[in-house]
């Protein structure tokens, strides 16, 4: 029945699944894979002669799939768009991921969560993002400099997503989103780790304005990095809302016109 | 179909509809009404002989509520009995609600979002339990305390779930919650008001055992307040994880066996 | 502090406030204005030369809005620039609202809540966009096809985003998402309203795809509106995944590099 | 700073931590380990004369937790206590867990995830409680019966918690909320696998009053079961609200006072 002809000659960009839960295992920078639980999204386009495709395809594709390396998702998109008969495909998965974190001065080693994302597609070309959800600490220099004494901090949350030349680690840009917060978060803190971490984030304030400049700089000088975006949440404190600044590699070129993604 | 007789034997306490949006006004402390969309779950239990009830019954008892004030709860549920063929009856509805927050030292007013809760119940008795969930600052003493500068900080949630003998605001409880933190919240606060409620925020240290505490403290003092229920959930700004306190009015006699909830 | 030099020479797109929780009116097609609670974000672009903005000033230029209107936007754009000096304004704002939906055939009205959306943003020009949720009903064409009797369905979100010439309310949105399902969604449905609901549906059997593609059709027809993207997305009912299919108006030119946003 | 005597003479039942993400492994029935990433809330209770706890110490001793096996959760109880020097501790995790079903037909094996729960706690007594949350296929016997053509069905989640007098498998609660439904659900189905599923739906029809009274048999007739709570909610195709059914052990003898939790 999806094999039927279409008459209404409407081709459409995506169709397909979301919202999968996968169980994966990802190669590690140390050596070894870490096993997880990803979240799928796949889908093909559609030719306008075409009513539908066979969304169980989708599933065996998947089947396939052993570990998630830098060279396995071309092969996923190739496979979707031979097992669909389609032109293009496209292949997002999210999953939480650990790094493991030494406490500053007591040096406990202890398990960070965050958050991962790959999106690849492929049509008359092959492109390929990585991204991470990074949660860490702002202070907020404007509370600092007007008060006698305090300052209001917060976790945030570090989003970076970048296309590459070069393979890059998702440890890599965690660690390029941690050096440029106030301070990065830690699971176990003893108590010279927590006297360590507040006077370092008092002596370190940021904006959010501050982290996302200082992400760009570094990503600018890092030649593996062919386009960058970073959004940086701060939840604030002393209010019910959350501050937000945002760059994308394109931003430094502030007079053309930067095309908007509805979801920002 | 739903009223034909069942054989199983099988009494059910809840059968009924949840995540219903519904508009409804709510009367304000200061007069008049406010206007809020709310989750609704409502349900009644169903009789061993029963196979089953007419679900859309329930649509048409919100039909007939007007607004959201002390007396309708009652009414409500009697009507649920009635139209349903019940013994017993069961109600709860969630809304954001806006109270009216005054910056320290400009004294600027802006609306601050809480959430408030209604819960309701008949049987042989009416119970009856309202509740707010109100976010506040809370500074770690324990880090004020070791640091030379600084003291870590953030945004924490505090609920408050009460039942009651006389009638209770949401915006009492709101109070409560807020004079118990380190600091309320304000939407909107310029230079001098974040000045002072970062200097105040650092002379009012508070652990999540304090807040919960200091919380019931109160709660006991208030004639009007038969149970109470207390959960401080701080989103600590060192950590990826949250730290909480709970008290719950029972408590106070520990050697008895504390009932516990799936929920917590 | 915010108005300090900044040498890092990296102007930002966007800056601002988000997750804010704030009472709205709306104007409604039927006349008068409805009440509800929105999610609104705002920011600005911040110069190269400039360390940072005042985001208390989101907040004034809020306090300043009355409802939710077709000529608010641009004004609070306007609003937003001179306040924050700066030379691009973004706002977006998110809110249930409900329509007023009659039973198919005992014609008893109940409220439907719809999500929406509104997207504005002024730069060297001024753009705006709208958008809806709406909760259908999908009834599949193959399971019907290949089963003795039955089919599977489900309930599905129909996402409809435009960009008008002339002003389109919400309703004419969420009037072409329900026609063009296998059925409508109602809350309050009485025996014969069920089952004109369930054959009507099981009549008007649609995949996803052919959801998205009679949206495109009629909304291409639509001289009002210059840009749209239609989503939808079916919660399969024999599957824990969500099928969906995607449409753009520039897809319909595919032989042309077809913009991706990572949302999707 | 924690060790402070306390002076307000409260104590609490819970203080602890909340919303930790954490690598876990499971055991599997067929055998072997599933890793998996849990969300972990933990906690003890605080002596009125105790300021706080150590917060950093529930950390310490999640990092000695191997596996999620049965007798693992009296030990971390226990190695709570001692380390808070508490004399109650509360542990709970929930984490998604795959099985593997065969399509039901072609016999094509897919993963399907279920969420899972535990909840141990130990205070003068050791108490243990496993759940799960399993996607399931309802069809409307009324929507079917009075219709010419067709029955509306919808995914439903079966939740079923237990307390155990033996060891019991998530495989186990998983295998009677699929039996019970009108359907389970599968990852991978090919054309005759929706064939027979929609048949037997069809077959099949189930309201959620039917499928939480047909658990409760089935845990009433299991001898290794002392209590359970069944949930059972319908995402209804034909409105944008759920159906739901609840029944507890002590719902059987409803003259009681059934204790109602807030949370349902």
């Amino acid at each position: 029945m999806q094999n039927e002809k279409d008459f209404r000659n409407v081709p459409l960009k995506r169709v397909g699944i979301k919202n999968l839960s996968w169980p994966v295992k990802v190669l590690v920078k140390g050596g070894g894979y870490q096993h997880t639980v990803a979240q799928v999204s796949c889908s093909v386009d559609l030719h306008r002669d075409k009513r539908g495709i066979h969304m169980s395809r989708f599933i065996e594709v998947l089947n396939r799939l052993e570990a998630i390396t830098p060279n396995v998702f071309e092969t996923i998109l190739d496979d979707l768009m031979e097992t669909l008969e389609a032109r293009r495909a496209h292949f997002e998965i999210t999953f939480p991921y650990f790094v493991s974190k030494e406490s500053p001065v007591t040096k406990k080693a202890s398990p960070l969560k965050v958050d991962c994302v790959v999106e690849a597609e492929k049509g008359e070309v092959f492109s390929f993002r990585i991204g991470v959800k990074v949660p860490v600490h702002t202070l907020c220099p404007c509370s600092k400099e007007i008060s006698t004494y305090g300052a209001h901090n917060q976790r945030a949350i570090v989003e970076i997503y970048v296309a590459t030349r070069k393979f890059v680690w998702f440890e890599d840009l965690v660690e390029v989103a941690e050096k440029n917060a106030s301070s990065p978060l830690f699971t176990l803190l003893k108590r010279p780790d927590e006297k360590f971490v507040t006077e370092r984030a008092y002596e370190n304030p940021k904006f959010v304005e501050d982290v996302v400049r200082d992400i760009a700089l570094e990503l600018e000088k890092d030649k593996r990095i062919s386009w960058y975006k970073v959004l940086v949440t701060s939840f604030e404190s002393i209010h019910n809302h959350d501050a937000f600044a945002c760059v994308e590699k394109g931003d430094f070129a502030l007079g053309g016109d930067v095309s908007q993604t509805w979801s920002t």
